[in-house]
């Protein structure tokens, strides 16, 4: 699965297109983010990119965990999002 | 659906218990956050609520979307957070 790092710095916009973009190829992406303004750019990002799906009929949903990450030889605790893309056109 | 509202204040743990609460008995829960602050808190609290439903089999999904609350009169706007259980036990 792709990871997609996001930080406090990050424009939602992007990070939603990138988000989009692996959800259309790959049904799924992995989005990490240390820290309270990177968690909710990433928020944002997954949020605008449910917009950007919408017209291949496509919705995603996530869940998020803790995971350890090593930033500068340091331990970090991070949130990390597991993305799902699915259909929703009807069978 | 039962609304759960998150501050940059709350306690994740206590948050984590109403959420897992809720969807042990409703199913689904709304949690809303305004601002980056407690947009983490509310991400951490559903992290956790994860673990507290291991036990019973259950998981959770997410689908963040952005939403125009009142508050104090003034229009600001938040994330809203769709919280659903789901049985991991096999059929």
């Amino acid at each position: 699965m792709e990871t997609l790092r996001v930080s406090g710095n990050s424009r939602p916009n992007a990070v939603a297109g990138a988000v989009a973009a692996l959800l259309r190829s790959q049904g799924q992406v992995e989005v990490q983010a240390i820290g309270p303004a990177a968690v909710n750019q990433a928020i944002k990002a997954i949020a605008i990119a449910r917009g950007y799906l919408h017209d291949d009929h496509l919705d995603l949903t996530v869940q998020p965990s803790f995971v350890k990450l090593d930033v500068a030889s340091e331990e970090r605790t991070a949130m990390k999002f597991l993305v799902y893309g699915y259909s929703t056109q009807q069978p």
